[in-house]
């Protein structure tokens, strides 16, 4: 039986105060689980409506009804078990050779699909402003399906770290270069700005290239594609040479 | 004023058999809602908070509260005005020489974005198997931004269709052609599957070929793509050459 207070803690992890108040997160459903357990991620518990079909000796997994479960998922459709987790610890990092930059995004179904895209593509990074909504956000983890345990998202100054980077800073823009000759450089940052405003003034006086999807549909639409999936089509282009 | 029975018969129209009783769907906001009169859709009256917006005087504008908004709206959020449309009448059509068929796509988020690609890809033609989720459920009109009126999204027996079509028909598969080498003919068919259980084995029996996204990231994870995301990166790709 979990105690009103647990179940008054689990319910407020969905906001990032109360995150880092804790230093928990959740995770929902075993499939996204086991993944847990091939990474770096601390489980503190387990709760599952049948355990035996976790079978994990090294963790404790603990027993509660489908009624206790539907009080702490933050699931339309609650799934078998609810993983408590520890944030990770913030540990220094370096550019990578390829990373996404993230300048604002606030959907945290956005966040999620770029994060499963990037370990698709094996890009190991992810460095975001400090506006971007946190990838602890349920909504994030859920949408990850996983991934968020194989790629390092960052937060920090994107100004001051786009300032120092020595990767090539390459924004989107439909007046930028055409995707499909555009030659990839050795180091590049991808930055992907806000669903409504795009990137920050501050952040595009710090491109040194754009680049652009041609529309090959006759629409007149001002209309662009969703910022994931214009992210999905670069990235399958640059990964094509 | 809107009368309770018109309250009650817009309500309704989240739902398929009341669009087809009522013959009706709706179309929520300025910015789609303008999209409709450079298309054939026949609008039957928009209802707004603020009719000088949309200063339109060859369709009736009647002014209603935010509350009778409220009660209309399907969006969390509801926006300035909500068209009330007719249904376009079901009209032969002949294949197209780039077509994406769907084989029981069952959100509507995905049918929305998939539409939406086809759109920006200049695809004018989209063949949906019978129990792919209907075009005019609200949730796949509004994820479309407006596509769906410069888009023509028929349902059909798809084995019927497929057998006797003479694109030749494109599956995905994680085991099918790389993307990066595959040479596309002239007249195709991109056959996507439903969202967990893929395609259909009938539909299967009758691809002429498959192609896969190659996965470049280490993961051992079974996790596929979205399937509109798989659909933009397949599309971004064929569209290079």
């Amino acid at each position: 039986m979990l105690t009103a207070h647990t179940i008054k803690v689990l319910q407020s992890l969905d906001k990032k105060k109360f995150r880092q108040k804790y230093n928990l997160f959740l995770v929902e459903g075993n499939k996204i689980i086991c993944e847990l357990f091939n990474s770096n991620i601390k489980v503190k518990e387990i709760l599952s409506t049948d355990p035996q079909k976790l079978d994990r000796s090294d963790t404790l997994v603990t027993h509660i009804s489908e009624n206790e479960l539907k009080k702490i998922s933050f699931l339309k459709t609650p799934k078998d078990s609810v993983a408590v987790c520890y944030l990770a610890e913030e540990e220094k990092w370096e550019d990578k050779n390829i990373q996404l930059v993230l300048d604002g995004i606030q959907d945290p179904g956005n966040l999620g699909t770029i994060i499963r895209l990037a370990d698709w593509f094996g890009i190991e990074q992810i460095i975001c402003s400090e506006d971007t909504v946190d990838v602890y956000n349920p909504k994030v983890i859920q949408a990850t399906m996983g991934s968020f345990t194989r790629v390092n998202v960052v937060y920090t100054d994107l100004v001051e770290y786009l300032s120092s980077t020595e990767n090539v800073n390459i924004g989107t823009d439909m007046e930028g270069e055409n995707i499909y000759t555009f030659e990839k450089p050795e180091k590049m940052n991808l930055i992907l700005g806000n669903e409504g405003n795009g990137m920050r003034p501050e952040t595009e006086k710090l491109l040194q290239k754009s680049i652009s999807i041609p529309r090959f549909g006759k629409s007149q639409s001002t209309e662009s594609l969703n910022v994931s999936m214009a992210a999905g089509i670069i990235l399958g282009q640059l990964f094509s040479k």
